[in-house]
């Protein structure tokens, strides 16, 4: 097996029963269990809250579409360069819309993506989010209020940008390696 | 009562009788509920993911002391010049150390601080997650076993500057006040 | 017909025979006539400038093979966040290296690529040339020769990344579109 | 001889029959054969293309004066502070220009030159070619055009400017010297 | 006697009349002679050259109020993260405004402090002036007239926020430490 | 005459007796009155503190050379891009040098002048000083006492640097203009 990090974090062994459901259940519908949550597994404490916090997020309630949360993160990971996760949700920015295009443009510069005037506020709002959140203003919340955007919607931009922002660094900083099957789908 | 944040998202109200008896310990011991917790409890499995990560990174089972994770939490959060978390977390370091000069120092400029070897290579990896995390490799883990810490040691350093990286950003985007009794806390 | 580019600048009409040739060959050989070439073909001496150096550049005679010098174009247009660029030559590397991850790591952090030491300094020069040309200095240049690399070397590795450092910024500055097949392309 | 470049490339000896009258106009327009052509003669088909191109780009027909094309030069060179092109090309706005203090704010710091609206946005557009190409947007080419420029104009701006970009890179990363004649020129 | 400074510069030995008068009226007004003082006065000469251009500046007639010449003061510190002026100037903030959370504002994040549009402007223009004054254009002068100031008063703002940058500057590059009793002072 | 800034601020009429001896004395030996004290001339006070401190620190005794002191003057107003500065001081270099290519060369790139390993010790520090002095650490400070400066002349070197960081802000945030004469000094 490669190796999925840098770090000699061994996981669990044997897996609480929770968690071996939980990756089964990852298994059948994505067709493999992500590094990420091989690599928490070395602490279930841990696994479970990045679990509830990233499920919540990314498939939870939510004015935004799942593809659109999935855009904000590849366009932050595409900032931070953070390789497991430009490589894991640009498949699933191809995979939402079906429009392979689209994932590359996310990684490349999102620039390039046809847009509409809602997901240019949204993804220019990550960018600062991700880049130089101490300058944000309120100006910076009114463009997305304008936008068509709720405080609630506004609440989950900032969460997800925020998010990625933290899985970017932990993968960096553990030197996580993607799945390999997330190369080759919906391309 | 003074505003919280910039986004209208009033808690849920009432609140669950299990979140009532959290904020209530909060009180008791540190005097105050966080607004941080009062910002979240818009919606409540937001808030309780939240404070899971929280409460395993900051007070959980870890090789650094409570003290060094506060001292990573205000290092990041000057670098990401986060108003809410240098406030909170500044006012931490000076009661934990006892040090109110040590608590200005990590917002003010980390390296004026009075550190050991294990110490100043711990800041030096949480400036690096921070700012710039694509360009870890594995010398500057190693940098961390050279000065004693364990694979598992990195991971908690790496993820408390993860998830400061993450706080700071949803603070700053939706403009988070703290509470103002932190600011003559332990001085 | 897609737009090739944000400027209104239409092709020489006819061509001119050589050009028309040329076309032929690339689409023979390519499946595809470069949207860059298309985009020069306003002005036959700009399109003859332009190919005459790249094809000296990147197919003529050189002690780096044609897939380092496809990653070195890669590694830049990812600094630079060239559309165009990171398009059709990710196509490139995934298909003169027949491994998809490679060209994905060009495109994302190089970083992660598995590379030996030589090309490991190639691409660290390459990225210097495009970060911060101006501080290169003699030591910059004795790494490669440390490598391996003879001067003739070094100025093929600083020509290729220098080259892309315009060919992104024109494609940038003129909103240049890629031929969508690439996308696919050795996936 | 002083060192005309880091690397060791001898000339092609004998210089091939057009190079050496190609040298032979210069030193008789010039004064000198400039050390980059000189450079460049260690392989011929590279010699070639460059002149090719970079004759075109700077001396054929074009909406832009050759002074423009100069300070484009200059105001690049100097961004990315490429010691050889500023010198060489700060002298060609000088004598272009016959107003030395106009060479001088090029090199120096363009907005204290006493440019016009035009030239202001030209090399507005310049400076974002060369610093963040990658955010250019449709607005950026438009401040143009209402500038008075035609889309042929902008080609050129975006090309001379993405020139120097690779020019400036080959002299620092290979260490090319300017000819001293250059530095009394036209004061 | 805690080390004032990283250089080994002992203050003349005696000091002179003058000196010793201005030190005893520093330590009756302040409670301390600042640190800063007694670093210079290894040489008189330029110990009074600091301090008559400290006084004008600080402490003379101006169209700024004595806090919002501190104010300013503090927020250049931060950008430069000038340990001794944070603190030094941060209490001074602290004190003149009768304000701690003004003071804690200026060092972490101004744009936080509840400021009217003319202290916003003065803050705007002194941190351009900080990072990136050679883009100050007659634009940026203007923001402050429109605001309410004078020329004078720009001359003030550009005057102080540039003294603290030279100041910020030798402090950090001679390891200036400050003295301790500023941490607790009007807190 | 020309305009000397941007700032509507006349100079004191008549001027002082003082001060008109000292201009004559510029006039003089110069040939010119310098733009920056017709500047201050509108404050006398201001005036006579901002000539007391530049002239102990550029005319003053010191363990360096005027020349040295003009090198550092001109390296870290290339940094800032301050047009006043690089021209006057720029001519500086190439009068007290007799090499104007040595000028040139702090105006464009100081890593292309020929230095020994004295001067390139002092310039890199000077350009840390000037760029991130929030990092210096100890080891910046031992690396000049190892090129044999003694720690006075670690306080001249900084203090030089700092001062002109200073004055480069005023002169690029109040518009100053540089008299013209400079220009052709010494080519």
């Amino acid at each position: 097996m490669t190796k999925i990090s840098a770090l000699d974090l061994p996981m669990v062994d044997p897996l609480p029963e929770a968690t071996r459901k939980y990756f089964g259940i990852c298994q059948d519908k994505l067709g493999l269990v992500p590094n990420v949550l091989k690599m928490y597994a070395f602490d279930i404490t841990k696994l479970n809250a990045f679990t509830a916090m990233y499920n919540d997020l990314m498939l939870g309630p939510s004015g935004l579409s799942k593809l659109e949360r999935e855009m904000i993160a590849v366009v932050v990971s595409s900032i931070n360069r953070c390789w497991y996760c430009q490589v894991a949700h640009g498949a699933a920015v191809r995979q939402l819309s079906g429009d392979p295009a689209l994932g590359e443009a996310m990684v490349m510069n999102w620039r390039y993506a046809k847009l509409d005037a809602r997901q240019t506020a949204m993804l220019t709002f990550a960018e600062k989010v991700t880049r130089s959140s101490a300058e944000i203003v309120e100006a910076d919340r009114q463009a997305l209020r304008d936008a068509g955007f709720t405080d609630r919607d506004i609440f989950d931009i900032a969460s997800v940008a925020a998010f990625f922002n933290m899985s970017n660094r932990v993968a960096s900083a553990t030197g996580q390696e993607p799945n390999p099957e997330y190369h080759s789908q919906a391309r």
